[in-house]
């Protein structure tokens, strides 16, 4: 049985903030060490400064040839290029960059919506599997208990239409459940099957969010066999190897 | 708030069944309206008698060439091949596909693993949002209510590792929630953002599973805004145009 719950009283955040102080004091009552707290990035983008002012970037010259061929902001492109490792496709207005992450994704995550009117966008942590760890770390000094961490973002798939949230960063917890060669309560081996925990996980939380409220933070219970003592690997697992992917 | 509880109790399903009657007789209390039954397509298939029995398989040219290439068993590709109206790529033992339906997924969504001792493989049902509406209309008759209905399968991801849980059939609920151009509670306009709902529902569903019980059933509460009284266009909406397809 899973529980996704969205955390309400959440203040703004700023550039600067101790989100974990943030989120224990806006908790209802203390964190479960079986919980996981699932976390969009925006909030964790903000707290760590990551806004980029349009007005003080200066758009170089592949950055103004895509953004005159795509229609878009010859500054937002020239972020987003420094955002990126790869440029796999522009195409229709959409860039889809793998950022330096490793992150396959439009714009390489780069937010510019909901801060047009600040002249500034969001770009992704830097590190989101160590902002998951420290956020980790700093709720298990200040709400009972260390949870697992999740941050996500929205990433659009290849042949499917609409985003699912994803898991960007992760710690204490298993990104992924593997199930390749075991076996089913029949005794019959099991369909080969590694399981992305993190990414549905993400895709929980964000179900259970309202999106026109300021909920970014959901927690979720029911996922205890995932959670491990240590931090694990991040959601740097879920990154598909260059030497396999087949769709680039 | 989002509550996902796997259904305990449903027996082995054969072909020819009422998977509705099944399902309507291991509820532990009545259906509500505002509730989303979540099915692995498995139940599905064996149902509609999805199966094919290698058997009576006869591996044509191209099957063979395949199998011989990718370590395969040639009957198996010859019922993948069946099953698709493209193949997208073959390597390294895989074969991407894209289903008669539209849907590129591993195998054509064919499963061999759970099947191997009776020599049968199970397919993909014909049509997924069709067997959603039925079961939906079944539910309706008796189990209380008619809820949203979903049926999944775990696909793989172009640029992450892991599976997830997306709908391959709906009814009754609404498969994208479509923010572009909407205001949030603070009145900026939101991240150009349609929302998979449908695959976050069944990648929550997956989530509430034991994977070595048998609960190919989930009951998931909390998502009432996104059903409808009609059916609605299914998981169909989901699948991105081909003209759209930028990694094919």
């Amino acid at each position: 049985m899973i529980l996704a719950r969205p955390l309400e009283g959440l203040p703004e955040v700023r550039p600067g903030d101790d989100l974990g102080a943030l989120i224990a004091r806006a908790l209802p009552e203390p964190l479960r060490g079986d919980e996981v707290v699932v976390v969009a990035h925006k909030v964790v983008s903000k707290a760590e400064g990551r806004l980029r002012h349009l007005d003080e970037v200066i758009p170089r010259r592949r950055a103004r040839e895509l953004a005159e061929a795509h229609g878009k902001d010859p500054r937002l492109v020239q972020v987003i290029l420094e955002e990126s490792r790869a440029l796999l496709r522009a195409a229709r207005g959409v860039l889809i960059c793998e950022t330096h992450h490793g992150f396959v994704c439009a714009n390489a995550g780069v937010d510019a919506s909901n801060l047009r009117g600040e002249g500034a966008v969001l770009t992704l942590p830097v590190d989101p599997d160590a902002s998951a760890r420290a956020l980790r770390a700093r709720l298990g000094e200040l709400a009972g208990a260390r949870p697992g961490v999740i941050i996500t973002d929205s990433f659009g798939r290849a042949w499917r239409v609409g985003q699912c949230d994803v898991a960007i960063g992760a710690a204490g917890l298993a990104p992924l459940d593997d199930w390749r060669g075991r076996v089913d309560a029949t005794g019959r081996t099991l369909h080969a099957t590694s399981i992305a925990v993190a990414d549905q996980l993400a895709a929980v939380a964000d179900l259970a969010r309202t999106k026109d409220a300021w909920q970014p933070v959901v927690i979720v219970s029911g996922a205890a066999r995932h959670l491990t003592e240590d931090d694990g690997p991040g959601a740097a697992a879920l990154l598909r190897a260059r030497a396999d992917d087949l769709f680039r």
